[in-house]
């Protein structure tokens, strides 16, 4: 049986190619891998156009190890910090910064809305002991695209640092240090870059980091030794997760052979698209307008329907060979279904033929509706 | 060309069936890749005999990261560590300790010698307020094997907690609750497991573990936290590196082909003996005793010669085929050979070869001094 394509945000379906990159092994002070880690670091680096004033820091461990150290490293320790939350990624920013012990404020726009940069003015007009914003990008919790260039403008004005997880963004939406202001930005290997999960990594001002010092609350968590380490050395500090780091250098040649950020968009605009289309003749209602949806992740208002179960539907589209991902909404019930990784229209065509078998076989939608309507 | 053959302590070289595992994308929130967390948390606390007294905690990023989580968790914030030092890696865990701002105390030992239980004995009377000690139980940076039973029976008499660093001795040195009171381990994938890199674990008393709530402090490295939404919903907390986890799943398979940790041992201590005897012969002198040897990785002195240089040295057996490691003492020139991974006899025999050869073109040796000896 061939594997499962995941329709999850991360770890995704990636190429074959990818993979194979991880049938090494890869000394990890040895020369040969130096110069691997410091070509990803590059490329990851011109990704935001970050020329000579951003810097890659890589990180051990997952997407949140990467915004705790980002956060940790970067505000200082009688610093305070806005989270702007929409989701549950912009809870996980604050509860850390509260963990670790820092003055935190929130601002919430609740899980249906996206940040509001007019209350984000307020809040930092209102509160002048903010010295640093955090904001998601795209909130994964609902697939919510975060007016990012505005808010960096209005933080960038308000003479406050920005601190932007890209996570489930990065490498595909525009985010260029030539178009707005921000200090850090925080991605990892398994989202829209299509390599393995087991790194996150910090596009961070050069001069911010220098003088960042001291502030981390934690050995394995601070972006500043992590740097210094390895730009003294060639060397991650700690030992690094080799063979992901080798997928994700195979994932950036195929970024680039796809036409680098612009062909990933195109490709993930035309599986959300199709993705939302299918799902609405299915009768099913995507949660957010699309003014409001990045195409990363679709979230669907479960049937009204006493034939629906989300483990039925999910255990279905398994058995056809779809992993769908579960909603995260408090108030609605919701299922997801992403539409990054190495997937093509052809994916998501039998995604959708396997939903709809698997809704009719539930009773959720007339036996046949799936055929005529998605191919 | 074939791949160099990592005569490091890890990333080592593994298994073609290791790296295979890595050949698939899993769902981090499916019932399947749940199935294979609780396997192999399962299966690494059985190698310590932990019965139901003793959980698994697995931990995204480096071995470091999970020491400094069972440090920050286990050790209450008003807990005082005493670590014991004879290396880099107690050195690390004293560290940690200090960045967390936890109150700390050191028992340094140097670098040539091993822990002495006397001494710590001593020290815990001295000093009432220490409630957790800290050691490591192989310390790389020499390759010392230091008295864990002995310190463990100190400790416990003494009425203290005992955190262990068993990074490079797990799964290959005893290492039994039965035997001895410890409250946690940390290990990681890629050493005597023969797994890749990019997680560690921690072996921890559930009770110690179910009272440690709050302790931590970052939320990436909490494991009282990671460990009860891992047991409420059978998922990791944060994205796991599913590539890392199935070929670690992977390994342990071949681990127990192998005869579990016996095997595992017989033929690391064939190795080591193999590779101390083969470097003797040509005139390199181990740095330890083989007393205080642990069969992981040998440490030798540096020769005595002016043609010889340890770049030289590196450059001309990596062309070989092997990735020697340096040293990583403060007094004297030494490097470093491990002994560790999937490698035999065969292997060191070529090693050793490879490493005469060298020597030979640099002059240290007189010319045809490997061909005779080592084979």
């Amino acid at each position: 049986m061939r594997d499962p394509i995941l329709l999850t945000p991360g770890p995704l379906t990636t190429t074959l190619a990818t993979k194979v990159a991880m049938l090494h092994d890869r000394g990890s002070w040895d020369v040969d891998f130096n110069a691997l880690t410091a070509s990803v670091c590059r490329r990851l680096a011109a990704l935001i156009d970050g020329g000579d004033e951003f810097v890659c820091v890589p990180l051990q461990g997952s997407g949140t190890f990467a915004v705790e150290a980002a956060v940790g490293t970067l505000l200082p320790r009688e610093g305070k910090l806005l989270v702007l939350v929409n989701g549950a990624y912009g809870e996980r920013m604050a509860r850390l910064a509260q963990v670790m012990g820092r003055n935190l404020v929130v601002l919430d726009f609740g899980e249906t809305q996206a940040v509001d940069p007019g209350r984000v003015a307020a809040a930092l007009a209102l509160d002048p002991a903010v010295t640093h914003v955090g904001i998601i990008h795209c909130e994964t919790s609902t697939g919510i695209l975060n007016p990012l260039e505005e808010v960096a403008h209005i933080v960038h004005a308000a003479g406050r640092r920005l601190v932007v997880d890209a996570m489930s963004s990065f490498g595909v939406l525009p985010l260029s240090a030539r178009d707005m202001a921000f200090d850090a930005v925080v991605a990892s290997s398994n989202k829209g870059l299509e390599g393995v999960p087991g790194m996150g990594f910090v596009l961070v001002r050069r001069e911010t980091l220098l003088a960042a010092k001291g502030n981390a609350h934690s050995l394995s968590l601070d972006l500043h030794d992590q740097f210094t380490y390895l730009e003294r050395t060639g060397r991650w500090r700690y030992t690094p997760p080799t063979h992901v780091v080798a997928a994700l250098a195979a994932a950036l040649d195929q970024f680039d052979a796809e036409g680098g950020r612009a062909g990933r968009l195109a490709r993930y605009r035309d599986n959300c698209g199709r993705l939302r289309a299918g799902l609405e003749r299915l009768g099913l209602a995507p949660f957010l307008p699309e003014s409001l949806q990045a195409p990363v992740i679709v979230t669907v208002l479960a049937p009204n329907h006493p034939g629906y179960s989300f483990p039925e539907l999910y255990d279905r589209v398994k058995g056809s060979g779809f992993i769908l991902y579960p909603g995260k909404l408090t108030a609605l019930e919701t299922f997801r279904v992403g539409c990054i990784g190495a997937i093509g229209a052809a994916e998501i065509d039998a995604a959708l033929f396997a939903i709809a078998q698997a809704l009719a076989a539930m009773g959720v939608v007339p036996a046949g509706t799936a055929a005529p309507s998605t191919l």
